[in-house]
């Protein structure tokens, strides 16, 4: 941390500052510029910069390092690629997770599964839980649900992806899941982060609705402190002042994780914009700048869907993006 | 619901409209004005209206009925006063909620309680649960502290506050809280605000960085649809591209809500500016505006504190800003 | 517009909302729903809606038309194809407009426009005017530059794009350049657009960084109602709590603008993004998305350029975006 | 200008940033830190910081001093007091700024001004140039209007402050105003800035809806920088995501600029909310905050007004408003 003084700041403030940072453990290396005076705060574990801020005679307080390290390029240069079975993320091959919005039957995720094979989906998504904003709305079929996704998955030979809502479920979900999603409000609900750290399935972590890239990124330190590396950020929109779309999906989002960390980044277009006719453009646009993979609503028939039909692709519809996909992965080095 | 027809829609597109609706058990009331037709859509339970905005010739859809009722001033026009003891929340006396930010120790509780006793103070907050960005900072006491706050407040007569993260945590706070605070974060944790709902005590919803306010209200209602009718909104700041404040204090939400809601809103001007030096002039404005009361941070030593001690106040600045209130609250209808 | 009363709204509110309608010259057409009272106005020629908002016992007001119209796809569903000699925009080709930030010298603009010609570029862009933030730094050549960048676009046989920044400058540009560009902060500047109307050069129009894509597109009109049909909207970013990029590149604008309006749409990714290895992967995700062209800062040497030097791409980057989407083009039915 | 290097930057890294600093005139002070190395750039006149953040091995760029200097509370430690006549802005009195959003005739200004006196206005606004989002709506009386106000305020001994749009106008307004007012649109015009400097009457900067509160003071900058040093600042709210008021009126930048700043500030809550019931009380909470003073919407008849009628205050209703503000204004060392 640095701290840069005002450049009237006396003798006594310097000073003052000084002791302070060294009270709670900081070397202080004092800096005296030509206009100003520059403290460097090295090696102690942790102090509010706020608490210096306030002290009479400080300009303005930098913080040098980023907060999360093992999630860092810097830390690791090579990207992270997971790998589940034959399924790899982060390397050449796109990750593309397609499935329901909320699993409602057997029957339902046998004819989208059935569908999205022909299209070679390997991984398929669909909610358990689902808390609405309504009380009358329908709320999901729990551990029923996982019970169905895991069935039509194995008969199809796909992996499941599906969002653990509370640390008490997450027993049931190392059980069905093979790859346990962390919803956008949960993002920064750090005692489930950190339980999820001491398992070893991989997370998808979506970006909150008002989080800066640095603290999402912070979000996958917290899981990986745990010891579990295997984290995967989902962009999904952030909250603009813009209302002609639900959300604003921060495609530049991609190039800047990609340059600050090693793990893979995924798109959620689907909850992103909120309406199928955006969809595939914005699934475009994300492989474009060069995402690791997509995460996408579809069902066999979206009119009948229970749950977010209006954002949710026909089968034909992903089909046909599948085919744009593959003229455009090559571009970025990836192929689908 | 209204579905507003491009002005070229033709009588066909218009019926499939309605058709729509009415298979989702609504009544599609046609109106055919000058420009354009209007539908109206009654009687229903629940539909998204993106299906109906994805409908060929469909130029917008209006949601007429806001998605609250019990939290509604027009449900219910008088202010909601709410009770405990000898506290009055959303009356004319102005809620006075003052306390650290984290329960440290009985000895700090112990000199924060008996300072805040001199100014009046009646409601002491304090944390007992910590989930911490960096997982090397303190986490709290837990159950112990908040046998200390209860402790304190009895020795004081004051009511304690404290925020309760998880379902889980519910009985326990039952037994040691007067009112239950629901975080930020935790604004749109359904399932919380549900268990909530069934509890006999008040609950304070903070609101979430990035919730618009009838959003905040929604959650107010998923309480409310439980059987708790005793619930206090608290502004605490959104998240906006200011930088020069840690988060942006929204005081024009005061009015804004006063009118669409009966219920109690309070200020947390602490966590809105993040800033000791703020603190006091958005205290006074949070007032001056209308405001049912504020929850302030004060710690006893701010120096010492375990945690954002650069946003708490000195008791002498409490009480200094309690003199400047006095006069303030008049001109608003309230006292202090 | 529909007035939407309170369900407990009384005869004699609903009455004095018809009257007062009617006194702006506006027909009154009231709707007595189940649940709610509408009343709807037509027309008339102009009202505040806020006038109403206040009546006692109006909910809420929804304005139906919006608020352009030549601009709208209602009105004119096929795209608008703009031609100036052997070039379109808003076709099947790629508008690709490049060019320094700032003409600097006629040796500058000669460098540059020879590497770009390699390119295929057809539309050179450059400032002549530059009203900085500090008024030290460099502030534009003026009507020098303009003769330098118009003597070599027609050396290469290229068109000139450039900002007119004040009405007073525009007979000048009329003289030196093809298309005309309104930067974001002048997107509102009416007088400034109203007298662009008037000319017969397309006109480009930059979104402001607060500005609601509706407000935007509202600007076309304004320009478009002088009888000028010929305007391009340009996404440059908006600005959001995101800080890791100067602006949030607003990717979605893309596909949401291509509904609501026949006008071509092209893309800023050097402003969008303000840095320079940001630029290919918002270029991609751009045109993947479906924009009609890009505007892109190319220097013959960024290291050298008096303005946005780290936002310019090296001309070999600029060849290798180029082979990029030549690859991406067709999957969305351009070609470049 | 500090540069950080990354952890593990080489020192021909270092060694390349500081010869780039060098080149453009600096001089580099390299501090090698325990865990990463920081490179003072000092004494220089300009540098786009961008140039250097792309070249290897940089980490981070801080800049340390503000933009601005003249503007800055460090320079110039005491407040600014501007006395035009018999009133004083930024000292103990209250500036109370009033009138109707458009002078629309004598008569109206006349009743206007009458009404104010009775409250005690020194100050009288109106516009008199309106560019509108509709072409059809009326676009302001022009010099005539500027007559109109300085024969109305001449008659009641007041001073008159309107809004100048374009550099042109400049000479019309310095004989008819008394304050220049610059609207948020125009906040960065900085041609505009630049002349108003070379007058000699205050300027009012309203601050721009997506401004940063540094980029605001850098206006004030550019003013100061001409030569006329009386320059007041006014928040009159900025976009984001809530859209329950027309903008997020920041009350918080009152503090934050009484900070950083030595210029008075003062509030518009007329257009800060854009609605009648929402401006007496942030009016309250912006004097309660420490505003210097308030500009405010009044018409005699609201209900006829041409423009903003929505927003204006009824003659008593400002009369009620200024009996809350004598109470409030005595708190924060004011008065009316």
């Amino acid at each position: 941390m640095l701290i840069v003084m005002e450049p009237n700041a006396t003798e006594a403030q310097i000073q003052r500052v000084a002791d302070f940072i060294e009270s709670k453990g900081f070397d202080a290396h004092i800096s005296k510029g030509e206009i100003q005076t520059v403290i460097g705060a090295v090696g102690g574990k942790t102090i509010d910069s706020r608490d210096i801020e306030l002290i009479d005679g400080v300009l303005k307080i930098i913080k040098i390092s980023s907060s999360y390290k093992l999630a860092s390029r810097v830390f690791k240069p090579q990207n992270t690629v997971i790998k589940i079975k034959d399924v790899s993320i982060g390397g050449e091959e796109l990750a593309m997770i397609a499935g329901p919005c909320t699993i409602e039957s057997y029957e339902q995720m046998e004819l989208t599964a059935s569908e999205l094979q022909k299209s070679g989906v390997k991984l398929i998504r669909g909610g358990a839980f689902k808390p609405r904003t309504s009380p009358y709305s329908f709320q999901g079929l729990g551990e029923e649900g996982l019970k169905i996704i895991r069935e039509v998955a194995d008969k199809y030979g796909m992996l499941v992806v599906s969002e653990v809502m509370e640390i008490s479920q997450i027993p049931m979900f190392l059980e069905y899941a093979d790859i346990l999603q962390v919803g956008a409000r949960n993002m920064q609900n750090f005692n489930l982060l950190k339980e999820l750290g001491y398992t070893n399935k991989p997370v998808i972590i979506k970006r909150g609705l008002s989080a800066m890239i640095e603290e999402w990124i912070m979000s996958a330190e917290y899981v990986m402190a745990g010891g579990n590396r295997d984290v995967i950020l989902c962009e999904r929109g952030i909250r603009t002042f813009e209302t002609a779309t639900r959300n604003t999906l921060d495609i530049s989002a991609i190039p800047v994780v990609k340059k600050l960390s090693h793990l893979p980044i995924i798109v959620d277009p689907s909850h992103g914009t909120g309406l199928r006719d955006k969809v595939a453009p914005m699934s475009r646009a994300a492989v474009a700048a060069g995402a690791d993979g997509l995460i996408l609503e579809v069902h066999y028939e979206p009119d009948k869907a229970l749950c977010d039909g209006a954002q949710s692709l026909y089968p034909n519809q992903y089909a046909d993006l599948v085919k744009d996909l593959k003229i455009i992965a090559p571009v970025v080095g990836k192929k689908i």
